[in-house]
């Protein structure tokens, strides 16, 4: 028994969201290392770098309209022409088809669930020169379960859906044992990890006293994660090891269903197919003042990607959910009965 | 149930020593506010720190020979001359007499155990400008057990005894509500906490495949402790608030007692009268090879302040624990159990 367990207080409501707390993950009676195909590296961004380094020099990156604004800074930064398409859009093949150049494409595993573009044929629209990468930085086990070809690639992101402090995976193809060695003796991000760890030690108090010192820690680690290519630190990549895929995935598609039966037609849902859902996203007018409201009721929901790098004339859908999309947490720290506790006061904030 | 306590190795035989891990501490049914004497700061040196700066300027300070050598870089930093004594040397008193101006005296309660020098005679002999500090920073509650009078005061250090991220409290005999206010708004140590939480976290596994991520993350906390004053974080405020110092004394001697009966008479003990034992201090020749037996054997001893700032032909007494002592953990995350493994352990390394 942690003893940490036995602190809170009784006269306020438990917390949903925010920072996954240290020791929420289900874990294997048994380790289980990394397929051969995968390179483990410190966060997503670090991962798609090392994706663009190793390939050499890309002319264009072909990504979604919305996506986290890291990824198209850091595109740029490192010298790629940046066509956006929406999301949910028909319109990948055609931009594909027309820009010039090595091509890279960003293809989202929107929210952990199957990428809604057809990575086959954009595989072989890119040709030889180009690659196709499944962004599934929202899922802890992408790097399983999307299929890799010659030409295609997935990056995970573990450190976003696990207690972990660190932790993305970069599978493809093949990975050259010289290519691994490298990836050895890349730096590790320790400024980042350290702040991340001790955000998730607060949250593990499970005590409000805790929690505005765990988002000082949060936003700090966030500032610190490092553009460059970084490796996962030993300790990420041992506790990665022992992480449970399948119940993990079982936990969340079991609380996002229990959340989606008790949210009832009050809410309009965003339904999407396959994968393991990183949330329960809902759609709401108004978005401030219910999160607002939400965030009073102690539901630290986020608005996702509202800083996404859109045009509202030419992406109207990534317009849409960057104005009016909320994350609901569903991850595997939570029960059916705390999806119904979650689900209550939802309903509540959505009806003033 | 913790699920990290299901991690670990069954070939590998437990460590002894580190940082101690998150949730090891035993705590009280209800937090326990600060007594009002109190002002709680990041750390050792940034309470010494403040003292110094709140009382105006002390020409000299009367320091022990044998101490963490960060305590005179900081008094020769702020411009104090340094008069060091040796340690159960009754030349404290001469000391004090011989030396002109305004007397800072740092006292120390050296291993947690009580002052070896008469506070109340130094009190008087430094007379109403002067000021004794009882250095209890090896203590997690000497804030409570020290007694302070109008020119005494103490600097007790939780963050060193206690699984916090930070936490040093200066008691004082009055505090002003405005020096509080003014505590309060110091910046807090965000770098060197989340270095230190992440530190513990990761040994809260229990894994040698964790150790050297932690080691890390000590060495950058160990490096990141500003020299300016700085405020204790919220979190290590609140933790510290529910830790049970009966439960964490008794721990202490229980364990101390059971690791001195078990060593019996191979080993040279240093046995010290009251307070709360930091660690159990032997006295060995040749540390260095002791020190990699130990290592070797899982026992993560320390040789405590071998660069103590010294000088052999001055204080043979501090330039002899210098040389040999050697610290073994007796601390709250131990069983009577366990100190009989560490016993047997420690023997083993004495008799080679």
């Amino acid at each position: 028994m942690n003893p940490l367990a036995r602190f809170g207080s009784a006269t306020t409501a438990p917390a949903f969201g925010g920072e996954l707390p240290l020791g929420c993950d289900p874990l294997l009676a048994e380790p289980s290392p990394l397929p051969e195909s995968c390179l483990a590296f410190s966060h997503g961004r670090a991962a798609l770098r090392w994706l663009c380094e190793r390939s050499g020099r890309f002319d264009c990156a072909v990504i979604s309209a919305y996506t986290c604004p890291t990824v198209p800074a850091l595109l740029e930064k490192i010298g790629l022409r940046l066509r956006l398409v929406d999301v949910f859009s028909a319109d990948w093949e055609q931009a594909v088809g027309s820009e010039k150049g090595r091509l890279l494409v960003v293809a989202p595993a929107f929210l952990g669930h199957e990428p809604a573009v057809d990575v086959s044929r954009l595989a072989a629209a890119v040709g030889e020169s180009g690659l196709v990468v499944i962004d599934a930085a929202q899922t802890a086990f992408g790097h399983l379960s999307f299929e890799t070809a010659e030409n295609t690639a997935v990056i995970s992101g573990p450190r976003k859906c696990a207690s972990l402090g660190d932790g993305a995976i970069l599978r493809m193809h093949r990975v050259s044992e010289e290519e691994r060695a490298r990836v050895k003796r890349l730096p590790w991000a320790i400024e980042a990890v350290a702040a991340k760890l001790a955000a998730r030690s607060l949250m593990a108090c499970r005590s409000p006293e805790n929690e505005p010192d765990a988002l000082a820690f949060t936003a700090r680690a966030e500032a610190a994660w490092p553009d460059a290519p970084h490796r996962v630190s030993d300790s990420g990549l041992w506790r990665l090891s022992w992480l449970d895929p399948k119940a993990h995935a079982d936990a969340r598609w079991r609380n996002w269903k229990a959340l989606e039966q008790a949210l009832g037609d009050h809410v309009e849902i965003l339904r999407l197919p396959g994968g393991t859902p990183f949330n329960l996203s809902i759609l709401v007018e108004d978005r401030a003042a219910v999160l607002a409201r939400l965030h009073a009721a102690r539901v630290f929901a986020t608005a996702l990607w509202p800083n996404a790098r859109r045009r509202h004339d030419l992406h109207p859908r990534a317009e849409d959910l960057a104005r009016r999309l909320v994350g609901l947490p569903i991850d595997q720290r939570y029960t059916e009965a705390d999806m119904l506790e979650l689900a209550k006061r939802v309903r509540r904030c959505m009806r003033r």
